[in-house]
């Protein structure tokens, strides 16, 4: 990870995800006097605000689901708590707790409670099995490793393109495929060297290394493959995480296979509704209390045991 | 059972216990089509009631127990949705479902979700070894088997009361130990026969049979005695459900180890919270529903396979 990190600020709980799950966990943490920070990306629940008609929420009957999304965030915001809007891209085990990455902006926490939803997009074939070995969703983490050399960039949102310009000031060359609408794009003006290519990428090629990505219609080489989309799979982000194909696999407190990490809502499966996300989001933060509690508790002991020697 | 039973309503999902996980999933089953009969003791939910302030339900912020209450019982009301009034005292499962007993009235239902809240009664010693085997819950339905003998009642409420003079009228000596306040029974003139025993129950005796029941400082002795309180234990509710010493055992859909029948809420353990209860709700409901389709799907196919032959 490199020395001299710039830490912008630690919490007790690391919320990742603004949806119904996020904001549940965010308020029983708060509740219970943990320091909680809640990353989202700009909207919190794009999929709640598109429900024309909700109507199985106990307690707000017949509401439309923008009503519901309101609702909830000022019920954070009622409780003093904003929204980070730091995209979280990778969260790292170290001493005590876990590194979070957002570009080159890095946070601590002594828990972290994933929230991240279901993922509309599927990977790309063999994407998966490329993960660190030449396929990168984080051109700043990543991109230094590629000084001189020809990448491809996949670019599912506005930020690919950001990404891409990036890269064109690092690496020999950058070939950009793009999977979002003109009007999107507006405003951003490409690097020169960025060379745009169309179609839509169907898999990642290569041997140990990736090298390539397969268009439909036509094959790209280079030594590096960026993809950049909003959602990030639970397993890229959290390296060693369990994920099952129907979610990240957790136990009825919320904890996954990794201790201190726990998750909640629809990123653990079906069905993907309001009050199974909300209540599985308490779960989640008030396990997460509870190890936290126990953490402290363990390192008083020791603290003891050495002060007794 | 006994044959010409009175069964009063037909139902496929019913949802015992009308706290806010009862009524989650009661709400959840109707929109999904299914015929959903709530059965809760006149309040629904005390423990709501007395919560002086909640602030960790996501979407309400800053209500007492009772605005709550109060909003959950108008949410089920609006959907068409009432509670019935009659406490369920046991669950056996029959041809394509279930018979559910209360007093003499029996209803039937498809599936079941237990939602009965944590019961702040423990048993008292011994009790559960001597589930039917001369401990009982229910005068109308045993009543009858200690005709001109000899019964012990244990009162934790008015229903207690009732239930000694029901017994009054079949047993040959009723003795009563009633742990209810005075102002409680008002109004309630008990039976000459009935003896008034003071003291606080501690055990039941006895050998192969419950005999008696141990009072601190005193032994009773008889041929049968009935525990009459609120709460009814779930395995004592559901005859052969796996129950743990922190509530009724759950997978994560809801599904207990008896095939349709589901929990939600308190009785499944803890944290006793809000969102994770009426998640929970939704859970179970959904559970059923999913289980009902599939029922009436194999009874397709059994139909389709007989007019084959």
């Amino acid at each position: 990870m490199g020395d001299g990190l710039n830490i912008k600020e630690q919490f007790d709980i690391a919320v990742i995800g603004c949806g119904p799950a996020g904001l549940s966990a965010a308020i029983n943490g708060t509740i219970r006097k943990k320091k909680v920070g809640i990353f989202g990306t700009d909207f919190c629940s794009p999929k709640l605000h598109h429900a024309p008609h909700i109507d199985n929420y106990l307690g707000l009957h017949n509401m439309t689901g923008e009503e519901l999304r309101k609702r909830f965030l000022d019920h954070v915001k009622a409780m003093g708590l904003g929204i980070i809007e730091n995209k979280i891209t990778g969260v790292y085990p170290e001493e005590g707790g876990f590194m979070l990455q957002s570009r080159d902006t890095f946070y601590k926490a002594s828990a972290v409670i994933l929230a991240t939803g279901v993922s509309a997009v599927k990977p790309i074939n063999q994407e998966l099995d490329y993960l660190g070995r030449g396929v990168s969703y984080c051109a700043t983490c990543d991109g230094p490793l590629y000084k001189g050399k020809k990448v491809i960039v996949l670019a599912y949102n506005r930020e690919g393109l950001e990404e891409a310009n990036f890269l064109a000031e690092i690496a020999s060359e950058v070939l950009l495929v793009s999977q979002i609408k003109e009007k999107e794009a507006q405003g951003i003006t490409l690097d020169e060297k960025i060379k745009v290519i169309q179609g839509k990428p169907v898999g990642i090629t290569g041997d140990m290394w990736a090298t390539g990505v397969a268009l439909e219609g036509q094959n790209l080489t280079a030594d590096g493959v960026f993809i950049i989309r909003d959602s990030v799979l639970p397993d890229q982000l959290v390296p060693g995480l369990n994920v099952s194909n129907t979610g990240i696999v957790v136990d009825r407190s919320g904890a996954t296979n990794i201790p201190g990490v726990f998750a909640a809502g629809d990123c653990t499966g079906a069905p993907y509704q309001l009050s199974k996300a909300t209540g599985e989001g308490q779960v989640a933060a008030l396990s997460a209390v509870k190890y936290l509690d126990e953490l402290k508790n363990k390192a008083g002991d020791t603290k003891k045991e050495l002060a007794a020697i």
